[in-house]
């Protein structure tokens, strides 16, 4: 199995690039996304959750992410959590999680952590300018979140900017390879998918 | 024919990447390097030609390498020009460099002229901390060129560092791919070793 973790911050064309790694490979990819391993918040009220730092380490359950992918190893199937963003908690679902020859690994913060990032065999860096991810952010929570501007960016200067700079950041000196400006790259993502077509060529051998 | 850029800092690991494929992919594979297309200084005193900014892009005749490019895409030989180091100017010399189906383009500033960049096919950069590529430089230079570290240090601050700062890091956001740590990065090389071999296989297919 090859795990390709996908970092980088938000709005810096990770999903574009794991979008179409997914629409190319088909059934010999998988994809786990970090974000659905953020904590269970038993005991809390909906208030206390919308204020939790979502773009902190902390807020993931990155220990378990890890079990799960060296199940995934083993050639087991896992049940991930379901993260119910409405309400700001995991839900009661899972879905279940088939290993593959290739498995992605989607999230900003899949390279901060030490023991995620000792299971990754390629580790991605998606490094692109700060005004250029958050004009990319402002439009998607415009267009498909129907928020306002003000509640975006608010949202920005607290939390998504400090957190990028103290963690995202960072944690690109563990990459492999850094790729600008994401799955626009054409040349980056030919080298990328080549990789990745060689590596299946060598499983079916 | 693949023309691949490979640019970044002075002792980034750069010769490492470049020497590992050389040696990858012997026959299929050439190397042009940008010094040696260090301008020819005709009516100066070796003095004058010392106080040279070896580090900046005026001090390369970039032209006349994006001539011979198209020439070698064309499928013919060039006669390259021999800088020779000891007096600091062009010498009387011209090596021939043969097209390869797949060329290396090596240089400190390789991403730094649009004309060049124009040319290559993939543009890597390659990325290493401030600290570790002076260190290495000042290995380098002390071992096989007997300087002293005062000379080094000087050479350093006045023009390699407000170069580097100045040109090369900035040409790093034309990069398609950016690779830190250079040759030691066996993922990386990996990578582009892929990328190469499967190119070529198309070529004879």
């Amino acid at each position: 199995m090859l795990l390709i973790g996908v970092a980088g911050g938000s709005g810096s064309g990770k999903s574009t690039i794991v979008e179409k790694l997914l629409k190319k490979f088909g059934d010999d990819i998988g994809i786990i996304r970090h974000d659905d391993y953020y904590r269970f918040q038993p005991d809390t009220t909906y208030e206390e959750r919308s204020k939790t730092n979502y773009d902190c380490p902390d807020a993931f359950e990155t220990s378990l992410l890890v079990r799960q992918l060296k199940e995934l190893k083993l050639g087991k199937s896992v049940m991930c959590p379901v993260y119910d963003f409405t309400v700001h908690n995991r839900s009661d679902e899972v879905k279940e999680i088939k290993p593959k020859p290739v498995m992605l690994i989607d999230g900003i913060l899949v390279l901060a952590d030490d023991d995620l990032r000792s299971q990754l065999d390629m580790k991605i860096f998606v490094d692109t300018d700060a005004d250029i991810r958050i004009l990319r952010r402002v439009k998607r929570d415009m267009r498909e979140r129907g928020r306002t501007i003000e509640s975006i960016i608010s949202q920005y200067i607290d939390t998504v900017k400090p957190m990028h700079e103290k963690y995202v950041e960072p944690s690109k000196r563990f990459a492999d390879i850094i790729i600008p400006e994401g799955g626009h790259n054409a040349v980056a993502m030919s080298v990328i998918e080549n990789y990745i077509k060689n590596y299946l060529q060598t499983c079916f051998e």
